[in-house]
């Protein structure tokens, strides 16, 4: 079973603590840490790993230990809202793993956090039951100033931890969600009005789809415009269907799609998807892609 | 690296025989059995495994042993035509491999059969540097009885081992190619002469895509007709061109395409491939796979 988790730090600006972070994942067995990368105006990391649920637990644990130790929200600066030391911790099923295997893993590693670490939890998105506290924005608002006061309302009590701040690495949001999708459309025009028309149409927040966000951007040294959208969550809103949605929106602005691109990662799943669509395969197992095939235990 | 092989045996008739082929083949490390299956009536059977290149050649190798000890083709009847105990054994490129290690193998593999079991052995597709012995059907044409006199003719000496066929294990051909899909996509219409011709406009041997092999079938229990096709080669004859082309030959009937089907296993890059013609992807890597990248060394 693989669980893929994509913690983010509080810290941007100083490669020796960020790296520090990284060789303490590095150590842990039965994970790997895939990537990480650091944004010096946002003062923030975000490091990718993967591994079996017992190894993706401890490494976060580790990382936990090391940014406790050294960062203090205290002094913290960024563009970035944030409210804690590790400020959030997504677990993200990949292969042979569910998204109740993700919640499970989530509170286990949320607990083992508020335990060994006195830093209060909460819990968000899917390994959240309650409605007030599943988005990610509306946990952090107020951000690390302004989480004591908040924590001290009706409501807010943590899921594990104390009911108040940790004085220097506030308070961690933790929690299980659908692997995202950094996915862009280019359009065949300059217009860029064509280009946030189309934004508007299918994002979740103006009527679109449920998980879509998007907004319209120019490419100016090309000349072109874009859609750049994040897709939270492929198996309900699936590529095929936003791509498909997007060139029928398009066209009835006489605009053609130049090209597509993804951003990044993205689960095999949701390629394999898209091809069946087009295809209009039918029938058709995960168990029948020769490299998942190997796999199997 | 990994390679897929797919040895094909002359015996489908004794269970005992072939489940100690399979039982010597799980014995290898580094090479993992994914399947094996019998026909009676060919009396062949066909194993499908695949692991790192020297995990596959000592399978190879302890399949070999066990049919030349084992199989005697004096006395060998089945539908299916053969030359030899292990009848042909290709090597499939798959994650990280390129045809050229798969041709390096091949040419080992072949040389390790004749030198351990003097069995003469020939190389074919890919492998060999001899258009006239390229097509395995040109090599495997006299079969077992018309051995002794096919290799005593000119351009008819092994590429490894004795000038004269192995008394019980005949000769063997070993060689390597890409992966085989079988693909069929089914029609909206019970008129079979629309599936033949369709067949006919795709297939290689009438004119059709160069790696293409197809058929038009009945099913008569659903009262449709099937485009059945076998595509040997998916990254010059690639899926979605293929049913790209039969949409619109079926359309030209006034025919819609109902589904499609792959049959068995199929590599994961032949349906990304599909993804990135549709979504029109561009610059798309395989290690933004994730689970390709969660693969690397």
């Amino acid at each position: 079973m693989l669980i893929e988790c994509i913690p983010n730090v509080s810290e941007g600006r100083r490669p020796e603590i960020v790296s520090a972070m990284a060789d303490a994942i590095r150590r842990v067995a039965g994970v790997r840490l895939l990537d990480f990368s650091s944004d010096a105006s946002h003062n923030r990391s975000v490091f990718t790993l993967a591994g079996d649920p017992v190894g993706v637990e401890q490494a976060v644990l580790a990382l936990v230990e090391r940014a406790v130790a050294d960062l203090d929200l205290r002094t913290h600066h960024g563009e970035h809202p944030r409210m804690g030391a590790v400020d959030v911790v997504p677990f993200v099923p990949i292969e042979g793993a569910t998204m109740a295997d993700c919640v499970a893993l989530a509170k286990k590693t949320g607990a083992a956090i508020a335990d060994r670490f006195h830093v209060p939890v909460y819990l968000y998105e899917e390994a959240s039951a309650n409605p007030a506290r599943k988005n990610l924005e509306d946990i952090r608002r107020g951000e690390f100033e302004g989480l004591a006061a908040k924590m001290a309302t009706a409501g807010w009590a943590p899921d594990y931890g104390p009911a108040a701040p940790h004085p220097t690495a506030g308070a961690m949001v933790v929690g299980a969600r659908m692997a995202l999708i950094a996915y862009n459309i280019n359009l065949a025009t300059n217009r860029l009005d064509v280009a946030k028309k189309i934004a508007a149409a299918i994002r979740h927040s103006s009527g679109g789809f449920r998980y879509v966000k998007a907004a319209g951007f120019m490419l100016a040294d090309r000349g072109i415009v874009q859609v750049s959208m994040n897709l939270t969550n492929y198996e309900k809103t699936p590529i095929a269907r936003v791509f498909e949605t997007v060139k029928r929106e398009a066209a009835r602005h006489g605009v053609a799609i130049l090209e597509s691109e993804i951003v990044g990662l993205v689960p095999s799943a949701a390629l394999t998807a898209a091809a069946e669509f087009y295809l209009q395969i039918e029938g058709f197992k995960a168990d029948q892609v020769l490299e998942n095939k190997l796999r199997q235990p």
